[in-house]
């Protein structure tokens, strides 16, 4: 008998309403009860975006909505500014490269979170930076970026703000209308409990002035296209028929809670998290800017990173996250993100504990679940 | 009580045991037993497609996977020959556009297969013409191409063949290595009876030396970044795992059966189709060209095309497709594609007639269920 439990930063857990929901007949996407569905869901999706602009939702994983707004807001030739402090941030780099367009990167440190002033001063110093890209999460070192800073910096500027929120969206606050975010990005597999599969996209009307200059090709990832299709409540192509009626329950549960008790509920997860693995000696990854979803720790000297992530999942069934890239074996990173609960995260520290003891490291067996408990008690 | 039967070409119906298999708790995607999940998919596209080479799965509807044939095929300023007799073939048109790309097109008649011999004399016309873009089941107007006729004549000359089997594949004959088919696109919501959500691609060697001379914007869809990954087992971005662990059960069934088998029985449900159609005194949409994959007639004079579709899904659950474009409300599309069997089609034809009776048109109620009977069981 094997049970298992995923603590991943993508996909995350799936609640069984959004399970089972996907297992039901399929219906055809051009009828009017396919049209409700996607009401439904467009109208769920500007409630967890915190927007009242459009929310296209877009079959492809989250890099296709990413390379959505990079081909729909700059044409070749065009300059952006990329925050880069982890693997994801990267990725706003090479899709703009790809495109042709020159990419001004502000290397920030692994672990830690970008200095909104940096921002400021680097679209002073080039007033041609028409779009700032920057990571709401950054899954790959466990740090949040201060969006709502960056959006009062960017707002004085000529440029738009773009922030990839695969990663952080329905776990972490993003007030995208009220901070003056222009353009969001996520994808269905993390906060919003879903399998992957979707991508979304919204945009603010400065946003929608750069689309409507934006000479680069595009025909998949159009979002002229999108929004035709959306007036008339339908899609460009074939939607992902299962994923949306699927997203319409996790929207549902998600409704039910409500964004601020969800937002809380990460928080305190976090909390315990970074209060387990201080009491366990393992230092935080990104002290000063620790995500709420996703806690990166480092592997204590002596340990094989590598080999802690793989006895947890292939002994006990307990799926953490490795290091990415450069952080390879040296990191773990415990998702408390989407459909997590206490339970979980106490779960989750008691099997690292116990690989942590076979595999040698000394401690005081009990005390990560002591300090989460004593979190949670609070 | 509503029951409901769906004959439309995509999405069609799923097999219970490809929709329980997505309800199952979601894994995560870069670990053994998700390499083995995607090594079995490899392994089963492959004998699907009737190719040796690696058939690349990407997160997208079909026309992601279109797009991603141009996107790596050709360059701005290229030129390329669409065969355009519906509206999927128009799509190609609309792709290469969008890309700068010049596209030559044949212009087929909507209801007639594409002459291969005009394919060759425009590739003679203009020897700068790199690929030829068609498509297996022209979805909208019910024809089939002639795929094997014109492999042969492209053949011959440098330029590559790209077909479209969105639609027909794995209910058509494509035998896309022993004909000389270079580029193959599909979808998973078709023959391959699956949700929408999963697009395909494959390529002969002379097809990825245009790969690599390509000069065009891509990442999402840059198939070098997709090859890089297979090659390790991978997928490049977040894979659509529920709908991949979908795809092997829905091989497992298509195995059991055989190709022969499948194409047979598309062979006779289409037969069956076609003589109701004709014992109902409709005609044919397509009649030298029509596809095994979804048949197409004309909604006969007096007959409200549009009402009549909608009485048989509102009112008897029974959801076929009426006309697309140029077409709306002129025909009616019943596809026998997939997960559909002798059964499907006698009950769809029955309640066909129920309404055809309650619109007034007049013709020997039973006629057309006999005649797909008779085929049946010949």
């Amino acid at each position: 008998m094997k049970k298992n439990y995923l603590l991943t930063p993508g996909p995350t857990p799936l609640p069984p309403e959004v399970s089972l929901a996907m297992a039901k007949p399929i219906i055809h996407h051009r009828t009017p009860q396919f049209q409700e569905i996607l009401k439904e869901a467009s109208q769920g999706l500007k409630w967890a975006f915190q927007t009242a602009n459009d929310v296209f939702i877009i079959s492809s994983s989250g890099t296709g909505a990413m390379e959505a707004a990079v081909a729909n807001l700059l044409s070749c030739g065009d300059t952006a500014l990329v925050v880069q402090g982890g693997k994801f941030g990267e990725r706003w780099t090479e899709i703009c490269r790809a495109y042709g367009i020159g990419a001004e990167v502000i290397d920030v440190e692994w672990g830690k979170a970008v200095d909104p002033e940096e921002i400021g001063r680097r679209l002073k110093a080039n007033p041609q930076i028409k779009v700032v890209f920057t990571t709401l999460c950054e899954t790959s070192t466990g740090v949040d970026n201060d969006i709502r800073s960056i959006a009062a910096v960017v707002k004085d500027t000529s440029a738009v703000l773009a922030v990839d929120a695969i990663s952080g969206l329905g776990a972490v606050d993003l007030k995208t209308d009220e901070w003056g975010v222009d353009v969001v990005v996520s994808g269905s597999q993390k906060g919003l409990m879903l399998p992957p599969g979707l991508g979304f996209i919204c945009l603010s009307g400065r946003a929608w002035k750069l689309v409507e200059s934006c000479k680069g090709s595009r025909y998949y990832l159009d979002l002229r296209k999108a929004k035709k299709a959306l007036d008339k409540n339908d899609t460009p192509f074939t939607s992902s028929i299962t994923l949306i009626i699927a997203l319409n329950e996790s929207l549902k549960i998600m409704k039910q809670d409500g964004l601020e008790n969800i937002f809380k509920r990460h928080r305190t997860m976090a909390d315990a998290a970074r209060a387990a693995m201080k009491a366990l000696g393992l230092e935080l990854f990104a002290p000063g800017a620790a995500s709420d979803g996703v806690t990166a720790a480092k592997v204590p000297a002596g340990v094989d990173g590598e080999k802690l992530v793989k006895t947890m999942r292939d002994t006990y069934g307990v799926t953490i996250a490795g290091g990415q890239a450069e952080l390879k074996g040296k990191v773990i990173r415990i998702a408390h993100m989407g459909f997590i609960t206490e339970s979980d995260i106490v779960m989750c520290i008691a099997c690292l504990e116990k690989v942590l003891v076979q595999m040698g490291y000394k401690f005081n067996l009990g005390a990560g679940v002591k300090a989460a408990e004593e979190v949670f008690l609070k």
